[in-house]
């Protein structure tokens, strides 16, 4: 199901305008069968011997080892740190179904028999909110459910073709979780052993969704918990006013930059939402490459956002008809094949990912001028300021230095 | 298997001694099916409508609700926490394991074909425990593998009949890791609402347990990861460094006191081990009785510590022959099985379990009063100003509201 363009619900309507988002009529819902992933096990044009052998390389035997950053430690630590999400993707293989990440994570435990009596929406989003942080959620918004952004389908992993991507009707509410990666392991990328950021933060996001969503179905409302599967997460955690979109492809935060996953909750509980919110962030990324010099296939866009069509050469892969960064899915996940690990170089040299939450003075007063606080001449200066305080990749063999010392 | 007095490895003797433990000639290896939670599935003398209303309260459709913490809210927050504990407990039940509990957590992933070179154990020592700290322990220490605190045997769980409870042979080192409990929920003890930091620290264990003990076997190593099955964790914790035993029947650690939850790994990787360490904490219990005189079915005992046989009047479910303080578990559990909770008052109310691990001025100079820098007169202090200082419980009610305003 979408929304012809005159039939938007008027709410949605109104928070695309508050959010900055632009969709055109070319728009259509996104096959997950075009995700670059998904396209790695069905279409020649993207599947390869390294493509294989980066999947594989998720068992330790067939783990490569070669260089700094790649040895057996870096992939023992990076894929022991996949596990709880593993043990919970694979667990429904035989119905064809990867939870997590090609279908939604099945209902461990049942909803309630009894409603409990609830009270204000907005006290009753304070507290899902905040339980969600005792669970580990290091962020959380709330917004409505939106057809727009939901996969057209999904692959049944067994046949690798296509299959309905469907929610029970109701679910009117998405919770977003945003899960900080650890900050120290992001400096080193690329290295396998930076993936071991990306492996810890599925298992701990993995965690946590299923446990506010058992929550919430103990409260006697349904939850369905989700993790990439189901539906794009990007334009939910915008909508949910967690950050906004940057050149590097992924939502910049105020607390933690882009150095910062997704996780969401489908749920019929009725919870006040959010508002997407004007951070001023990516407008900092209008005159910043950084993240696109940075890459080595590049892989980014230099030029402003646009509808999909100019960058990235008519591949499935891009999301048409919204206006945005684009990238190229193809040249990016073909540089993660070749180092059999996931890359995130972007992630890591942008000027938002500070090692930690700007508690500093020096930190807050440079996001406050790279967010506009001084307009345009401010924005300048944050970046000549960000030149000057790049930090360089940290080497993996000094990062397990310091970890002995510790 | 056990060691004749006579001929307890030298290692081992030497250990007891650094950690004041005195094993009588009355010893013998506890068996798991005399545990208190497993004599409520077979022994008709522990076993109560209680006790069965008490497990199935762990289900929402049979959560009992009554009075302030313990309305629905509470208890769906309890269950919650408690999710992915219960998804790896309850995965081999088939085959009559209840994993974590009742039996050790099976390997997920294999040993890697390939051993990696390891340097010098003290130096890999380091290096495990500051891993685990980033998959989340708060606590690591190692010692020596020792048979005396195996169980001499475990419940199958289909049939609750013994079984033999065997490790392969060769785990020769033990890495005991501490979790430390949610400090705001704690004060809420007793209350199903407490039960949410039991629930969500037994959620963590899993998760990191299980991730460390696959990063050991991807170097090659193997690791069996272990939360309450196996072995008796507390002997190995302190002879890990981590803590002294309280007469509360917990370790006391200097971070936590015993706000803290225990797992552990037999491993043969070859690690340097940690010397059990005089703290002075325990010598604070033997003139403090607060959580005996706080618990409210004077489980605890008001006496020096003995070899199990006065206190608890002949319990199955006391462990023999080993000089320290010992509970009435039946009075303790039928506690919780009226409660249809766990049960931490003697946590709570204990000295040593300060709100946050102790930064402040005050805390610290208490600490080292409390645990002997200026011997008993600063002690007697310490528990004079430590009465002062008590802190009432937190109501269930008031910890909601609190949430809500964050």
């Amino acid at each position: 199901m979408t929304y012809p363009k005159n039939r938007l619900p008027e709410h949605l309507a109104d928070s695309d305008r508050a959010a900055g988002f632009e969709v055109s009529d070319a728009f259509e819902r996104f096959s997950q069968m075009n995700d670059i992933f998904t396209r790695a096990f069905w279409d020649d044009r993207v599947r390869t011997d390294d493509t294989d052998a980066f999947f594989a390389s998720y068992r330790m035997e067939a783990a490569p080892r070669r260089g700094d950053g790649f040895t057996q430690k870096d992939f023992a630590l990076r894929n022991a740190a996949w596990l709880i999400s593993d043990i919970v993707s694979e667990r429904s293989a035989a119905e064809g179904i990867r939870e997590g990440f090609q279908g939604a994570i099945r209902d461990d435990t049942p909803v309630a028999p009894d409603k409990v009596e609830l009270g204000d929406p907005g006290v009753e989003a304070a507290e899902v909110k905040a339980i969600a942080k005792i669970f580990g959620a290091d962020l959380v918004g709330i917004t409505d459910f939106d057809a727009r952004w939901h996969y057209a389908d999904r692959p049944d992993v067994r046949v690798m073709e296509p299959v309905a991507n469907d929610l029970p009707d109701g679910l009117s509410r998405v919770i977003v979780m945003g899960h900080a990666m650890d900050a120290d392991l992001v400096e080193t990328y690329p290295s396998a052993l930076a993936g071991a950021a990306t492996g810890r933060e599925y298992s701990h996001e993995a965690a946590i969704v299923m446990q506010v969503a058992a929550y919430i179905r103990n409260l006697g409302y349904r939850a369905v918990a989700s993790m990439n599967d189901t539906a794009l997460v990007i334009p939910y955690a915008i909508k949910a006013g967690l950050g906004e979109y940057g050149r590097n492809q992924m939502v910049l935060t105020p607390d933690f930059g882009p150095r910062v996953r997704f996780s969401k909750i489908f749920t019929d509980m009725p919870l006040a939402v959010d508002a997407p919110r004007a951070l001023g962030l990516n407008d900092y990324c209008d005159a910043c490459d950084v993240c696109a010099v940075a890459c080595p296939v590049k892989a980014l866009p230099f030029g402003p956002p646009d509808f999909g069509e100019e960058v990235t050469k008519g591949s499935p892969s891009t999301q048409r008809g919204v206006r945005k960064w684009s990238s190229d899915a193809e040249a990016c996940f073909g540089y993660w094949a070749k180092l059999k690990s996931d890359c995130a170089i972007c992630m890591r040299v942008c000027p938002f990912t500070r090692p930690r939450p700007r508690t500093g003075w020096l930190d807050r007063a440079w996001y406050r001028l790279a967010t506009g606080a001084f307009g345009d001449r401010g924005r300048a200066w944050a970046r000549r300021i960000a030149a000057r305080r790049a930090r360089a990749r940290v080497k993996p063999r000094e990062w397990w230095a310091a970890l002995r010392k510790e």
